[in-house]
């Protein structure tokens, strides 16, 4: 390994955003940062001694003498964990070194206690999930700022018609509010998987193969749930037979490791696994799901916003400062570019977590340092995204003029499925259709209104009036339920209770 | 496109599953094959036909005689359709045709509500949700059975030792238990995600472009639910000021769509949808997740039974029927291999369908088609994967001998870690650290065991009985929490009630 | 495993293409298809006794005993090779049975030489070589004909003026010849590749562990090229030392395997590789590569004609049979999307075959097993795309009337930038910028042509003709290099040569 | 979007490497920071002035003015590009603002010629090419190492005996050389690829829509490659019939920029492309190919190196510095599996930049985007997986003891396909077989060893020395052609030439 520089290694290495504009200072972006990462390390070193001392298991003092020296974090150097990181594969020994370090100046006789009977990977899985906890509750309130913005558009437009569109050709009229909370619904649907993930996000702890061996093998003696192989120090020495513990003090020991487990959630704020999960990725694969399924939402609103704000079509714009300087009449849609971006990065992130799901061992080799960076790539790529979402969302420019002149360009050819159907209660629907067919082949030829050419087919005189025709052909009047629909799709809330 | 010899065209180039064993002759490739489509698509067209019956929008024989015509499935070839879909994108579109000209012949009036108002996506996505309820109660039931065995296994070996291992190395002692109940309880998330996917899958009907508006078109007059400009038929043509509608007319039309969708959702024996989702993907998104997530759950038991039955560690071995016949030797973790070639495609297939989330319009032109195959081979892949799961966790051979044996081949340095924190109660930490990496470095390079080079330690000279040292360096009593957590994680119960 | 009906299983669990309609009935299809896995897999046998033949290892008879059993493929059913294959976990276990009966059946003594020495990879990696050298072969003649009918319409238009579009919106003028051309020189990248890998598509043979030993360990006694511990089979018996055979017998013995190699490379008509590369994957890995690249390169062209056949745009339409039934001013772009629908799909099969490289030991448990179905999914994928192109391109109907049109929605704006450069030579750079700005913003709230309101610029009064801003804001006029660079890159020819 | 304290959101929201040991302090990590980055931007930025200035479209001192201002560096924030490229979507918006304002200080009358005629995405495509150039010399450089080492080791143990693995399971004997010269040739297989993308990286140059059009209306008049609509500026506003150009005048000035193309790219260091590729994105795809295929490469040697340095294989372990604290004994592979985590990696990443091949427009809105940030993680994870594997295979020690203590773990099982051959010869294949599958299954009840148990079997009495059975039942005695395919193999240079 080639290291230049190391006093700026920080500064001429690191990504700060450059090449991410979809998250470049969004409040995502500094939760998920190497310093965010680094509190939550201490934190969670510091949530285990806490819980240890609790149980009796570590002495009064030490809990309070760790928590003092991982609050001074200028101490803590991100960019040097991550060079010292590379021998060990992972940034929790040197940061373990460097916390006892700073104990051991402070309290030299808590030092011991730091990191205790754990494995670096029950702090550092920990501590991502504290900072998944944070970022996810950023991107929760933003997603409800965008299921907020587009519910009061999609009442705002329930009655909007404008042209549905299929395999890119005009089909027949839908409404702008139909498509909004379609939108919406999808959104919402993002929250709620986030928000199950984000509710049962476990703390880690096992010990060195998870079984929590190590946390009994130091409860000190004479403590209540002293470990049976210490209770009697100075006795195993002499009378080695009374080391076959009974049962029920194999079983007092082992509850050590569970309650301890406990303890330790509840330190950290994370909810208390079932089983340590090193090699049972549940949380991280979910993660991954949930956070493609929210880039894919987020997706779907960017997808319509670049079709429907093209200099064709012109019937959405972004809220925008001003002109671009070189083509001043271009209003780029910023950032449905930048959520169009995301869309197309986090499902293959995904794929990499769903991937290691499949690992062998107690701590497989490679599968689980794999998710560190896309984990915190996908949330910080889908926190961009849902902070561009929510400006969207809330500064989308409707024009209803455009799209009630779009829905004219056929010439009504749009509604002819309609008027398939009604000319069928006439004439039969086979005259019908032959009608429709051929009125609409004159209509496009000659560059009229397909209710003039109608008036030309002989098997329609005499059958319908004109008003009636224009009753039929007038895309506005052919939005089905859509009204409906949008009624009941609103009664959704915004944000799940 | 150059076709050839069509008549034997889906001989001679079909997926009979050659080259996808994990799958090939399973009760999910059944489920999921071509011929489960096609009965799926006539089984749409017939709960679309009944629903509308049911609500007086088609006349009574109309369903009958679209069941009857769809019940000659020999008439429906599913090459044929395929051969077909291709001018026009999907294969709903010849199986309309087959399927009216099959009603003509019996039933002639009835032939014009064949599909009556419907649009292929809403035939398609609706048979698609069909055939996976189907493949995921397969699939459901197989990881039952997975779940089931590996409850045994666990309970059977709650307190059989073995070495945990970490990066590859030995770390500390664990339990077969403990691994076979994790195992366990990754296959219980799994069996939980397909369920909630499965218990919300819905079927679809929007109509061309999801306003349901054509469902109302085709309502016939004098339906107490008919639509107001068919309502008065012969007056439409004199009277056109009648045909602005009251809002109420306009309401009670819209419910016509509501409701006919929930008519329709009944009939398949799906969830009826809050809105038509042609482009709002949920369902199939949240499926490659879940499929994805069984994929590695299973993966996960694949990748430590293919470890732990290497030649060299031998702690496992899958129940299989004879020795090969090119190397007698040889007794190949076949289904395991198969499991893990599932685990490794599957999460790219989910990529595509997250990646499908992200499209413009009512019908995205190639997002939508782009989910039909990776559905289906993911549905294949992880039912092939469960089926053999099913099979190996059932056969599964455990060698608590090997086990053992595995355990002492680090001389006891398997326990260090207990060692250091029991002998620092004697000596302090330092100096327990400092006997136990020497006499650790001198049983490894003399090849002795760790609890002769202990007693060599001057350090600990005089302050530890032999037979306490012999209970310290035995693997077997330093498996922390490993029978707890068994009992624990044993209380979650094989499926989902 | 639950197998039904296995009688007519190949019915109805066939994939047959009705979920593919990108590849339904496509040549490349029935290359990909099990019947032509398994001549190749015969194919492969056959080389292999011929090349051992040739030899002068097996018999002179074996080979032609052996290619005649072989020919008799209604003997060997793909469906019930796979479900015997999932024992084994590959089909080449029962093929070798069912091949090795056929030759006893014949000539008995003969049957002993079926597979002699070789592994089942050994025929599967040689047999999949074979069929993705025939269907590389139909695709790269359906891109020829793409890249042919793009050079015609490059040319043809190599001057007829369109908008150029980025992020959405209109920038400035191009050509169609520019855009058309590039869309060639993606597909003849696409071809590059892919010939480079066909081009060197190796055979596969190494025996159990890629030694060849097993072929050495077969050569007859009495062969000029002999094994040493062979050659005096009675000698052995009596005369061990003379069993330590000198370094040039050893060369000899062991270049008995190299030459076997090359020999049955001949044979498959594929390269003879360097090594065997049962877990040397660079030919998997390659052929994803090329395989995504490709889908990509015809998904710029399906992008692009998607766009710009949209309704709204309509400068490009596909040459379609006729109008859709229900909606009869639809012209869906049926082959774009199909196209469209691939290119989502191969790079993340591509993305499997990548992940297959690293795979452990000899031959490894599930990462080869992986590759198979992808690797067919990715052709048949790409060579359905590959077909749909060549129709998209050879029937392209291009419409400069509406591209001019377009190109002048935006009232001259899309030439600002040129108006800008051009009026600084007259009033200085800000002075022209501030003039084209306030013009535009003008224009576009009036909605008069930005000709016009430059005019009333006072900046600009009495320094620019009419007939000079009538030229700069002719978008025609401002298409830069556009005609050269069609020219140059017409240079290319279609096809590597 | 929600900043918070910009002033150090740099430090706060920074990815130093914490999360990605892998590369964390390599080389190749600076020369893919925001730093180099933006040098790399600010390179661009010159060489087109250059360029420019070349060519007389821009006066003399303009080009010496830019690369003043450029070359100090500290003026250019990355951090401060990042926040301010959200709202146009990329960084090179505020970078011209940034540089702009820097030339105008010094050199007022340059000002105007930053960035003339250019568009953001000429100068972001031409700095990561440029970015790519020196990362990808790095990533051989480290490649040449690997191979190199491999080499050597091969050669060294050409003839060291050791287990061949399949599907898990000792099959036949092979040669750690073969082993070796394996690795190598698959790592020689990525530099081949990584160093053809190389060699041909193409610098962008098109201007708004790739016309170039820009570029000329910007060249001066009187310039001997004047544009025509420039040439005689004050005929233009009396004789507008001048300004209908000959072909000849076009043609120039369509030349004039292809020659301004060719010459950026001179002062690029980088290929002149043949079309500006700003929709044609074969580099990238190319480069997520090549990296993809080189973490793929690097990850069968850590797949491998992980498995055999196992605590029970033992036949291989990295060179590492000590040992670990809390469990003295374990030596973790710490530089495989950070090789192995890369391999997980990079073709999800790769999967992204194929997929953004299919993109619509001059410009496309989101598939430009998000190839940057994949694209520099893949060359960041590539780059410290190389850099980890030229430590490992410099320092791999192999235990040939282990590989010969391993051979023997089956008794001589391991050989029983050549001993099948060679009793062939001596009592026919039948009896053979049957001898050596009985012996085999006593041998292994029993726990003897293969040979013993062979002389029991009544079939071979008397037909076989004990000498004979012990050379055929040596596993070193049966490793084929290993040795002259290491040679052969060998022969490979370890660079490309």
């Amino acid at each position: 390994m080639r290291r230049r520089s190391s006093l700026t290694s920080a500064d001429v290495s690191a990504d700060t955003g450059l090449l991410s504009p979809v998250r470049a200072g969004t409040a995502v972006e500094e939760a998920t940062g190497d310093a965010a990462y680094v509190r939550a390390l201490l934190a969670a070193e510091v949530a285990l001694v806490r819980a240890q001392t609790s149980l009796g298991h570590a002495p009064a003092g030490a809990a309070a003498a760790v928590a003092s020296a991982a609050a001074d974090t200028a101490r803590f150097d991100a960019r040097s964990l991550a060079l010292r990181a590379r021998t060990g594969g992972n940034p929790v020994i040197p940061l373990v070194a460097d916390l006892t370090a700073a104990v051991a100046e402070e309290a030299p006789e808590a030092a011991a206690h730091v990191h205790r009977g754990a494995t670096s990977q029950d702090i550092l899985d920990t501590a991502a999930m504290m900072v998944v906890s944070e970022a996810l509750g950023l991107i929760l309130a933003d997603l409800d700022r965008v299921a907020a913005a587009l519910a009061r558009t999609a009442a705002e437009h329930r009655d909007t018609p404008m042209a549905g569109r299929t395999l890119t050709q005009h089909a027949v009229p839908t409404t702008f509010g139909l498509k909004a909370v379609g939108w919406r619904s999808l959104v919402l649907d993002a929250s709620a998987r986030l928000t199950a993930v984000r509710s049962t996000l476990p703390a880690q702890l096992g010990g060195a193969a998870g079984t929590l061996a190590a946390f009994e093998a130091f409860v000190p003696s004479g403590n209540p749930e002293s470990r049976p192989d210490a209770s009697f120090p100075d006795a195993s020495t002499t009378n080695a037979s009374a080391r076959v513990a009974s049962a029920a003090d194999v079983s007092a020991t082992q509850d050590v490791g569970v309650r301890l487990v406990e303890a330790y959630a509840t330190a950290t704020g994370l909810a208390a696994p079932a089983l340590p999960w090193h090699s049972l990725r549940t949380p991280v694969a979910d993660l991954g799901g949930a956070l493609a399924f929210a880039s894919g939402a987020l997706g779907k609103l960017a997808a319509d916003v670049l079709l429907l704000s093209r200099t064709e079509i012109g019937e959405l714009s972004e809220k925008t400062g001003g002109p671009s300087s070189a083509m001043p009449h271009k209003a780029n849609p910023a950032r449905a570019v930048l959520i169009a971006s995301a869309a197309r990065q986090v499902p293959a992130l995904a794929g990499i977590l769903y991937g290691s799901l499949a690992a062998e061992d107690e701590r497989p080799p490679g599968a689980w340092h794999a998710e560190w960076q896309p984990l915190r790539e996908a949330l910080r790529t889908v926190g961009g995204a849902a902070d561009a979402a929510a400006a969207l969302a809330e500064g989308l420019r409707v024009h209803p003029r455009r799209m009630r002149e779009n829905l004219g360009i056929t010439g009504g050819l749009i509604v002819s499925e309609r008027l398939v159907a009604a000319l069928s209660d006439l004439v039969g629907r086979a005259a019908a259709r032959t009608a429709v067919t051929s009125a609409a082949g004159r209509a496009a030829r000659d560059g009229t209104e397909l209710r003039e050419a109608l008036r030309q087919e002989p098997a329609l005189a005499d059958v319908i009036s004109d008003d009636r025709l224009r009753t039929l052909t007038d895309p506005a009047g052919y939005t089905g339920s859509s009204g409906v629909l949008v009624d009941r799709a609103l009664r959704r809330p915004n944000a799940p209770s």
